[in-house]
C-alpha cells in the first residue's frame, strides 16, 4: 500500500497516520523525496482502505500487489518526466537520444564528440570517467579530472553529462559535474550504493544486471525510490546467455514490459545489447518501435582506435545515421499512437 | 568448399569432377536439389582454387570457411526467393505476412479466419493440424482429417497453409495439402526428419531450438538443402531463458544477424517470442524493422477459448492492427535502404 | 488420477471403470503396461475418491497433483526395478554402470572395449551406432550393420548393449540386436518416437533434452509410460548455459530432485555433463554419492583416434579407476541409508 | 609474467626491475602481499625469459597466459593455506566446515548455534549482520552491534566468524569482530570493494556471481590479490537457470574446474546452491566428494521460523548428520588420492 501525504503534512499529522496504518496489522516506511511524501506499508492483513483513504492527511492511497511498489504503474498511471536541465527532459511520449564513447581519454576526443552531437541535435552524451574492468590490469578510466575535462567542455556546448558511478564515495565528488548517475550492470544490485543514491537530487540511470530479472531491475529502483530520490531510469542493455554469435542477448520483449510495469521512463542500450557495429542500428530501430523512451549508444571519432568497447562503437557517420532513423520511427511509433491516446 | 556444376552436367563429368576434388584432400558430397547441382567439398588442404575454378564442367566455385555451408550468404549473395504458386513469394525485400490459430479445431474457425485473412490481405495462414504437447493427455490436434478441411476452405479463398510435420511418416499424407511445411522447436534438432524434408519439393519453415544457437538452426538448415531442397525459411521464436516475466526471450539480434549470416529469408514469430498477448504486436513491429523478411502470429476469433495458447493469441482487431502496422513500419525500412541499394 | 484395475479384468469391466470416471467429470486414458492396467483420469471436479476406490474392478486408485502421473512418485513409492535378462538389473538400491565409446568404429574396438568391461565386471555397454550430428557431413554411425556385429561381440561376453534410436522405422530393425533403447538429448522432445517406444517391450533411457527441465523430462518418459512401456530409465546430462569452462553444466541437483519426484531409476552422464575428460571421475562420483542409480560414461581404447567425443573420453585405465572408485563411493552411501531403510 | 622479487628487495632494486621490464615492452604492476612482493607484468612481445630470470633482484619469474595471473596454478603449484588463528586453517587437503544461520537474530540464537558447532567440531561460523536484501522494505540484519555480540560469543568458545561486507565504509568497522571477511554473490564484481579488500590482513570468501563464469571469479580473486591480499578463498554458490525446481543450479563442475585453475581453496554451498532443505546434504557430499576444501551450509535451531532462508535451512540434527557424513566421504577421498600423493 502506498498512502501519498497532503503536501506540507507536519511531523504530527504523520506520526498520526504511521499509527493508524500500525494499528491495521502493516509495517510502514516512511519516504520523502522531490516530489511528495509517502508511507510504504507493507503487510497482508485485510481491511477497509477508506479507512486511511478517507483520513485528512492522506491525500491518497493505493494498494499495489506487485513486490515493488513506488516505481509500480499500479498507483502511478500517469509517467514520470526528468529534467536535465536547460529543458532537456527524458519522458514518455518523447524520444531522448544519449551517445558518446566507452571510456572518455582526452580533451581531444571529448571536443570531436560533443561537436558531433551538437551537429546531430543530441543534448546528452554517456562516457566513462571511472570504469568498472574485469581484469585488475586493464585502463580504468580517467577518473574525477577527465569528468572535470569533460564538463566544461560539454558545458560549453550545452550538452548534458551520464556516468557511472562505482561506489559511495565518488557520489559526493562527481556531484558538481554529471546531470545524470549510471549504476552499471555489475553494480545493479549493490544495495548500499543505490541507498545513498537516493540521498542525492540528481536523476539516476539503472542498468539492468548481467543476468537481473526485470523484478530485480525494478527493485533497485525501488531501493533508491524509498531513500528519497524518484528521478529515475531504467536501461534496458541485453543479458547473459548461452549463445556466442554476440556480447549479450538483447531482451526486446523488456521494452514493452517494463513500460507496462512502471511509470519510470525505459531506455535501450542496443550498443552492449548486441555488441556487434555492424548491428547495433537495427536493434536500436527495434528498441525504439517496441516503445524505448530513449538510446543510449557508443560513439568515437575513430571506434577502431577505442580505448574500450572497439567493436561495438559506432563512428560519426553511423551515429548520424541511427539518429536520423531512430527518429523517423519514433515518429512512426507516434502516429500509431495518436488514435488511442486522443 | 562450393563447387556448383555447369547446368545438365552428366554423370561422367560429375564423377570427373569429384575426382579432381577427393585428389585434392577433399570429401565430397554430391547434391541435387530444384536449382542447380553442388559438389559440397570438406577439406583442411590448401591449393590453388583456380584448379576447380577453370575446370570444364564447373560453373563456379567458393570457399566457405563457416560450419554450414550451402546456407551461408559467403557463397549465395543473392538473397533467396521461395514461391508458394499463384504468384505468392517469401523473399528478402518482401514482407510476407502468416497468421492463424495455435490448433485447428473446426470448419467454422477456419472459415472465420480464412475471412479475416482475405480481408487483410495475408497470404499464408499458420495452423496446427499435428501437435507437439509436453503432457500425452493433452489435445493433440485434428490430424489429417482436420487438415484436409483446412486446405479444402484456404483453397477456396487462394489462401496458402503452412503447418507443422511431426515425423517422418507425416510428409508423404501431408504433401497435397500444405503448401510449406514447417519443423517445430523440439523437432528442430532431429536430423531423420531433416534428412527427409529434403527429398521434399516444397518449401520448408524451420524454427529455432527451445535453446538452439543460431549456427545450429544454421546446421539444421543445411541437412535439408543438403538432401536436396533449398527452399527453406528460418524462423526466430524466442529463446528460454531464466526471465519469468513471459513464455521466451525473442531474440531480436537473431534477425540482423541470420541475415548476415545466410541467403534464406528470415521470419520473425512473436507469439511465442513473448507469449503475452498485449505486447505480441510491439515485438513484432520491432522484428520488420530490424530487418525480418516476415512475421508468422497467433489469431484466433475469439483467443479465450482457443484450445492452446489462449494467453499469446490475437483477436480480429489486434491482428487486423498488427498487420497494418508491420506494413507501415515495412514501407519505412524500405525508405532506408533506398539509397544503399540504388 | 491413476486408477489400478484388477489383474485380468475383462473389456466390460473396464469399460464400466471408464463410465463411472466420465460420470466424475474426468477424462480417462486407458494403459496397459508390461506390469499392469490403468486408467490416468485427467480433470478437476471435486469427488469421493472412495467412489472409485471401492468399486470392485478397482485394485486401487491414487491422486496426483503433478502433470505427469504414471512416472511420479506420489502413486508408487516402491522404486522401478528393470531386467535386462541374465540377471542384470538396474534398480534403486543398486549401482548400473554402462560404459563404453561414442561411436561403435570397428569390431577391434568393440572387442577392446568388451574385453575392458569384462575385466571390471561392468555389465553394460553404451555406444552409438546411428550417430546425431549437428553437421550433415560428419561421420554418422555404422549404423545397422556396426550395430548387428557389435551385438555379436557383446552377446560372447554376455554384455548387455545400451544404444540411440534417432527414429521411428529404427525401432524394429535394432529390436533384436539391443537391450536398451536410448532416447538422445536432441530428441527427448520427439513425442511421435517417444509414442512408439510406447509399444516396444524393451527399456529405454531417456536423456534431458540440451535445455530441458525435469519436468519436461518426466513428461517424456510419461509419454512412453501411457504408450504401454514402464521399462523407463531417467539420465541427466548437463544442461546449457554460458559458462564456456566445459561443454555442459552437469545439474547434480537433478539427482536427488528426480529421485524424490519419480519412482524411475535415475542415471548420470559425467562424459557430456562436463565433457572434459580429466574431470569426468570426479562428477561420477559425485553423482554416485548424491544418489544415483548407475553412471553412463564413455571410455575407448585411445580416446585420442575417438571418431568422436575424445575430448572427453576415458582411457582403460582411467575408466578402472573410476568404477573402483564409484564402487567405493556407493558402498559407503548405502552406509549412511542403512539406519533409514531398516 | 609474474616476477617474485627477493626477500628484502629495495625500492631501488624493485625500479631497476621494473625499469628492465619496460624495456621489453611489458606494463609492471607492483604488488605486495602478506608473503611476498611482486610484479605483474602484461604484455605481448616475444623475450628470453632468462633476461628476466637470471637479475639478481628477482627470486622467480613465471608465464601466465590465464587472463588472472596472481590466482593461477599455474605459476604456483603449491596450494594455499590460510591460517585463521588459533589453530584454526583453510587448505587443500583438508575439509574446512563453516556453518550458521542465513541471519544473525539473537544473542539465544547465537548462543544455540555457536554450542552446536562446537559440539560437532565445526570451527567456523556463518551468519550475515548486515544482509542483502532484493526489497528496500525486508530485513537488513542487526549490523554492528549484532556482529559485537556474535564475535563476543562465538569468542568465548573458540568459534571464528565469516560474515559479509557490502560496501567499503563497512571493512573497517567489522575488521575487530570477523575472522574471514565474505564477499557475496551480488557484490563479486564490485570492484572497488574488492580493491579495498587487498589493503586488509584477514582471509576474503569471494562467491560467484549470480550468472558468474569462473573467469569472472578469479578476475575478482585477482583484484584482491592485485592489491596486497593472498589470503583468499573461491567459493560456488550455484548459478541462475530457467530450471525452476530448485532456487539455484549449483555447479558440481565448477569444484575440480577451479582446483585445476588456481591454488586457493575452493569452497562450497550447497544451501545456496540447490535451496531445498531436504537436498541440501546430498549436495553437500557431492562437492566434497569431487574435491572441496569446504563446505558453508545454513543451519538455524529452529529453520522454520529464521528470519530468512527458512526453506534452506537445516536443523541441528540434519547438520550434525551432514557434518559426519562430509568426513566420512573426505577419508574416502583422501584414500583415494593417497597414491598420487605419495
Amino acid at each position: 500500500m502506498i498512502i501519498e501525504l497532503i503536501e506540507g503534512a507536519t511531523e504530527e499529522q504523520r506520526d498520526e497516520v504511521a499509527k493508524l496504518v500500525k494499528g491495521l496489522g502493516y509495517k510502514p516506511t516512511y519516504v520523502q523525496t522531490q516530489r511528495g511524501e509517502y508511507f510504504v506499508a507493507i503487510g497482508k492483513a485485510d481491511f477497509d482502505i477508506r479507512v486511511v483513504g478517507h483520513h485528512p492527511h492522506v491525500r491518497d492511497v493505493y494498494r499495489v500487489s506487485d513486490a515493488y511498489k513506488l516505481v509500480s504503474r499500479k498507483w502511478k498511471a500517469k509517467p514520470t518526466r526528468i529534467s536535465l536541465g536547460d529543458g532537456v527532459e527524458v519522458r514518455e511520449g518523447g524520444l531522448s537520444l544519449m551517445a558518446g564513447p566507452c571510456s572518455i581519454e582526452s580533451e581531444e576526443q571529448v571536443r570531436a564528440i560533443v561537436g558531433h552531437l551538437s551537429q546531430c541535435g543530441v543534448q546528452i552524451m554517456r562516457g566513462g570517467a571511472f570504469k568498472p574492468r574485469t581484469s585488475p590490469y586493464a585502463f580504468r578510466g580517467l577518473g574525477l579530472d577527465g569528468l572535470k575535462m569533460w564538463h566544461q567542455v560539454a558545458k560549453e556546448h550545452n550538452i548534458k553529462i551520464v556516468t557511472e558511478v562505482m561506489e559511495i564515495s565518488q557520489i559526493e565528488p562527481m556531484y558538481e559535474y554529471v546531470d545524470m548517475y549510471q549504476v552499471g550492470a555489475r553494480n545493479t544490485q549493490n544495495y548500499s550504493l543505490l541507498h545513498e543514491l537516493g540521498n542525492v537530487d540528481k536523476p539516476v540511470l539503472i542498468k539492468r544486471g548481467i543476468s537481473g530479472t526485470l523484478d530485480e531491475l525494478l527493485q533497485s529502483a525501488e531501493y533508491i525510490f524509498a531513500n528519497g530520490n524518484e528521478k529515475l531510469l531504467l536501461c534496458e542493455r541485453g543479458v547473459r546467455t548461452y549463445e556466442s554469435s554476440y556480447r549479450n542477448m538483447l531482451d526486446i520483449n523488456a521494452i514493452p514490459t517494463l513500460k507496462e510495469k512502471s511509470h519510470l521512463p525505459v531506455i535501450i542500450d542496443p550498443s552492449h545489447g548486441i555488441g556487434v557495429r555492424q548491428h547495433v542500428k537495427s536493434v536500436a530501430l527495434a528498441g525504439v518501435i517496441a516503445g524505448a523512451d530513449g538510446v543510449i549508444f557508443e560513439t568515437h571519432p575513430e571506434p577502431e582506435r577505442a580505448f574500450s568497447d572497439a567493436q561495438q562503437t559506432l563512428n560519426f557517420d553511423e551515429s548520424k545515421s541511427l539518429v536520423e532513423r531512430a527518429r523517423a520511427v519514433f515518429e512512426l511509433r507516434k502516429s500509431f499512437d495518436l488514435p488511442a491516446e486522443s
